[in-house]
């Protein structure tokens, strides 16, 4: 790789320019508060004037020359971009008055660009339906990614997608739908719109009304778990709507290729993936024992434990973050398996967050070689993954994210702790913010939320939001001194 | 490898003859036992009895021709004699009434063999004395391991010895104070009895008496932790007893190869020693940080709160599991920060037990090369310790080890919820059995102990602890399918 010094010009060029994405999506939400006749429309009409006015600058002061994007503004601008969303995305709540602090209104907007779901909101009900339309449309933007999106409807990033989208989409194997990556951008929107679509036409045969149908189709595919009622999902007490989230819940967690085949009516393809084998597998076993528990441990009757368990665990798993119930106060071993299944995620190539199943089933097979590579020193036993033999590099990559991942969720609890939280407390909010969860456990839990987090936690939570939502590497590489060397 | 049958006849014929060596140890409790003039004198009779009487069976009914050992009778030798050693060292316990139920006193016993130092005793000092010196010394023998002992004093294990030796003691990069194992096995023993022995005088100084001085000593230098008292060293209100007992801590959890260097005046050795200066610049970092938020969230003086601090820090890093303070009690932070550390266990060739140093340091190390790697793909970046690069398949077998060491916390932690316990007491359990560490959180907590764990959660822990003390493959491999084909 040449290395010459960090083309910053090219950096700020795209980076405003992705600002008028913003814009535009912002202008859909105006149009919700002008149909409302709501209170939040001035603030939306001041932060698009804003985001279109940074972008407008950026194009004049930033030259057009020397457009290759190399792997390190790849990183630069992929890490920016969600923060520099983030922020603008945060105007609309503080200008309109419903969240005026900067730091509330900041770890909302993060956390719905990276599908975390954690709320600061003590009554999301009051809030007008512009900005729960901007609340659920963030979510949107975010779960099938904000670089992804704009490789998709913008011609500008053409020349260096690639870095890019790897750097957002980094992926333990990287699928790509189509030789040129553009296609492959627009391919995966238009699945996730279609399943859009679908999920909430689903939602309006069950009476849900249209607003609220748009709303949490917009979460659930993004697996974000905003919701426009307090009491999330549980607020429908009907069956047909739980189970059709739960079933667009674990089409969201599910690699975006496999939606690919099937809609080319290649059912083989999905059955055969072993990535879906081990999630479907490891989701059925989880809620099937949950469910027992769960049914002799409470006054629930059948159906109900079954659905509950279901939902919890789908929500948990593909780190979704919608709740029916209050989980925290089941028998404590529901607890633990379902405080467990908030570091899987859902698969890879998905928008759920979490470590993703392809990487913990690579790791368990790794382990299972090195024992029989003791018993045998002289064999080379591979790792075999989808019938073909999985390189070493990938295995030693997944190896150094596993324990990665792991080191920053024991120092971000070392933090979390250390700024007052108790022990659970501080492992459950900083597993569903690397994760990209939405609630924790104690008062963070799902009939909590994080309103009374200190300052400088929120933001260090925003931070894991963020790093977790970019597989780790693409934001951390920036904190090393010789990424910057020339 | 040769692979033929499994060689029974050695297995059973070497595991006989261990028992030998557990004989003339009970003989000294008996000892005690006499001197004292106490009740279960009996009991070490009979346990004698049996102990020699299974010895000399197994010698007369197994063969003495094809006496090799393999890589497959060693892994099998070393597991099963500690199970058999926790068995026919709880009959004392059973015999005497003291400990009438087997589960407790096999908990115990393997508690003790494992250097673990969990307890199910409500009031220890209700033992005789003969029981409290067997409690240590069970600690003592378990410390440097049973096969290093056997090695050392026994000739029957000459040939095949490597084998068993490097069952027991696997260890990332194995250390040999001699080519031959039988010396390597004398010398350190030879250092773990020089301690014992500067550890109980510099203890009689103190005050302490001869009986108190000699047993902790034991649990001391084997980083057991089991103590005479129900108080633990906290019945010492003395700054001198409580620093001998934490500078011996802290040599029992340094790899005994420095202090035969140390022996020698090769003092450059030992500070040049990378784990061993990571192993103190992280106590000392934890205590200080420990000690300056225990001295402003306490009314405790400035000494006292390092003390403190110091303590519990060193007695859980070296995974001893002494308390001079019910640390749950303090600020969460502390015991976030304590919790953390019973993950780490002391320094390679030690007797401590967790991941150990130098596995932790190597996986940072690795990270950070790995980051490397990704800025530099074309670069090949070795991750180097003590001045020499380490190869690969050691940090491939250290990855492998992490990460089977953090399934089983993960694992273990489910079954010990499935079996009743809350989320954190389940954690706490899990690891202090896994490292070897002693006290758990909750109401296994330095001022509980496991009384009123359910009996199959106490065979569960009691497994962990011999799977951690055996570091992990040991133990496992025995439970592949593979291991035991033709």
């Amino acid at each position: 790789m040449k290395r010459g010094n960090i083309n910053f010009n090219i950096i700020f060029r795209v980076l405003g320019s992705l600002l008028f994405i913003e814009a535009f999506f912002l202008m859909l939400a105006l149009l919700v508060s002008l149909i409302y006749g709501e209170d939040d429309k001035i603030a939306f009409l001041i932060t698009i004037g804003i985001a279109s006015s940074i972008g407008l600058i950026s194009r004049l002061i930033t030259s057009n020359k020397k457009k290759e994007i190399g792997k390190r503004e790849g990183y630069i601008i992929v890490s920016f971009v969600w923060v520099v969303f983030s922020f603008v995305g945060s105007l609309p709540f503080i200008l309109s008055g419903y969240i005026p602090n900067l730091t509330n209104a900041f770890f909302e907007t993060m956390s719905g660009f990276t599908t975390t779901g954690s709320s600061i909101l003590n009554d999301i009900e009051a809030l007008p339906h512009g900005l729960l339309f901007w609340r659920s449309i963030i979510q949107w933007m975010g779960g099938m990614g904000i670089i992804v999106l704009s490789l998709a409807i913008l011609p500008i990033l053409g020349i260096g997608g690639m870095q890019l989208f790897s750097a957002e989409v980094p992926g333990p194997v990287p699928d790509k739908l189509h030789p040129r990556v553009t296609e492959t951008a627009k391919r995966l929107w238009l699945i996730y719109v279609v399943f859009t679509i679908a999920e909430t036409t689903l939602l309006l045969f069950g009476g849900m009304d249209l607003f609220d149908a748009v709303n949490h189709s917009f979460t659930t595919m993004a697996t974000g778990g905003y919701s426009t009622k307090q009491a999330s999902i549980a607020h429908w007490d009907s069956a047909y709507i739980q189970y059709v989230i739960i079933l667009f819940m674990f089409i969201a967690g599910t690699n975006f290729t496999l939606a690919y085949f099937g809609f080319k009516l290649k059912f083989k393809k999905i059955i055969h993936n072993e990535e879906f084998r081990y999630y479907l597998g490891f989701i059925l076993l989880i809620s099937i024992v949950s469910a027992i528990v769960l049914y002799n441990t409470s006054n629930l009757g059948i159906e109900k434990s079954f659905r509950d368990s279901l939902f919890q665990v789908v929500s948990l798993i593909t780190t979704t973050g919608y709740a029916t119930a209050d989980y925290l106060k089941w028998f404590p071993f529901i607890i633990t398996i379902l405080f467990i299944s908030m570091f899987f995620g859902g698969s890879a190539g998905s928008t759920g967050g979490g470590i993703k199943f392809m990487r913990i089933v690579l790791l368990m097979k790794n382990s299972v070689a090195e024992f029989k590579r003791l018993i045998h020193p002289h064999a080379i036993i591979p790792v075999r993954f989808n019938h073909s033999t999985v390189k070493p590099q990938i295995i030693t990559n997944i190896l150094a994210f596993i324990v990665l991942y792991v080191s920053i969720f024991v120092g971000g609890t070392i933090v979390m702790s250390a700024i007052g939280l108790d022990l659970q407390s501080s492992m459950g909010a900083v597993i569903t913010s690397l994760g990209n969860v939405g609630p924790g456990l104690g008062e963070q839990g799902p009939a909590g939320n994080f309103y009374n987090v200190p300052a400088i936690g929120k933001w260090f939570l925003s931070f894991l939001m963020l790093v977790g939502r970019l597989e780790l590497f693409t934001v951390l590489i920036l904190f090393s001194p010789s990424f910057w060397k020339k």
